[in-house]
């Protein structure tokens, strides 16, 4: 089997990209997609859904819900329709970035809004077929989009859960400096929790731009291959989802973008 | 006691400060003092030493030295000079940022430096009474700048030694984003290891020039109160240094600042 049979575009990584020439573009290479809620709303959810399904194009998660540090009711609310627009869709998991420090609160009440939300949610999602997937993000966004930082932080806040309701993200880009990452995903493939397994390379310098700044495979400093072995090595066979936020990438043609990131995934993986 | 009488400068706040009228103004308040390398070289460092030693200025850390993620002679021998300048000053810490991922290198394999370049100076440093403090950086730096991360890794990265040999810094800029951070701090103070503590905010949204952006004392989101009684807690009872890398502040007349910067300090602790 190729490696590139578990390729999915995650379809941030060609932003400005029309959904409907991604999916096609998947079609035609049988790969999986990663969709986002705000093209899915233009699109049209219903729309979104036949489209993929008459493609056979399986959607291997949708981002993003969260954004919830401050558990409000309309926050809950917003996220218990996009648990509805990812069953729609046929996807296993909704990603989910926590969101910032609330006004006037620290970052460990943030921490605390995290699992109060996750507790309003996670029986609303295991009754949908839908697995919330927490996504630690890298530290220097801590402050502004997402305080729950590390792998095993992560972990810990799924716990209180059953591991088909709340899993985790194994994103390469975000974990790749931790010195537990390896304890880490172990214990996230140990405890089932492996709901999403994206790439993306860390280069340096840094890019002024830090969201924008997320390197094409094999740009960086990340050993992707040694990531591969370590999730599939807890039993995890799933798709490999390919996420760079990158303002260079998304000013280039789509289809362009996709042929080269598969041709780089491939390279790097093998 | 006022908190004030436990007041630090760290010189790279007030960088472009001529390094007399630091001292001179240090000597007046009563406020100690953190070097860097470089201007002390510039004055000369027998003439620093007996600027500071006539002031009766305590130095607290000499900055900086570390870079030894590929340990080679020249790594080890420029680092011996800085325990040696370190000694000449009175200073009872050397702070280390271990370095950047080498060239053809992972952070794996970088870590491995550092623990082979800590054995191969602990002994010089212990026998010279300067303490080796590794300070883990936050992880926007792991790959240009400094492989230690967390708390947690640096203590991994003392265990092997004495106390009084190798520490770690406590620098709340650095590591107030982990999870794991108060019982880092707990676990730092109960082995003996806080050989330095130091203050900076972090503000959002991130400056684009993330080296230069440490925000002023009550700036940003770091509750500065909660780690002095967390640090103090175990037992230490020494000097603060506020360190702070900001083009803004930088810009601004050294004796503004430093005034500016103990106001902030007293504010915020008390």
């Amino acid at each position: 089997m190729s490696i590139l049979e578990r390729f999915s575009l995650n379809h941030a990584t060609t932003k400005f990209w029309d959904q409907r020439e991604a999916v096609e573009a998947c079609a035609e290479t049988g790969s999986g997609i990663g969709l986002w809620r705000e093209p899915v709303h233009q699109m049209g959810l219903a729309e979104t859904a036949k489209l993929v399904r008459d493609a056979g194009v399986p959607v291997t998660s949708l981002c993003r819900g969260g954004f919830f540090t401050d558990p409000t009711a309309e926050a809950i609310e917003d996220n218990r329709r996009a648990i509805d627009e990812t069953a729609e869709l046929g996807a296993p998991t909704l990603v989910l970035v926590s969101g910032p420090i609330p006004e006037g609160g620290t970052i460990d009440t943030a921490r605390e809004g995290v699992a109060e939300a996750l507790a309003a949610l996670a029986p609303y999602a295991a009754e949908r077929g839908v697995t919330l997937a927490i996504e630690p993000l890298h530290p220097m966004f801590a402050s502004d989009r997402c305080v729950v930082t590390t792998l095993n932080e992560a972990l810990d806040l799924a716990a209180p859960h059953p591991a088909d309701a709340v899993g985790v993200v194994v994103d390469t880009y975000h974990i790749w400096w931790d010195p537990e990452v390896w304890n880490g995903i172990a214990r996230a493939g140990a405890e089932g929790r492996i709901a999403s397994f994206q790439l993306a390379d860390w280069i340096t310098p840094l890019p002024a731009g830090v969201l924008t700044g997320r390197g094409q495979l094999g740009d960086g400093c990340i050993d992707m291959r040694r990531y591969l072995e370590a999730v599939d090595a807890t039993g995890f066979d799933g798709p490999i989802e390919v996420e760079l936020f990158n303002d260079e990438i998304w000013a280039r043609p789509g289809r362009e973008v996709f042929d080269q990131t598969r041709s780089a995934f491939e390279r790097v993986l093998t």
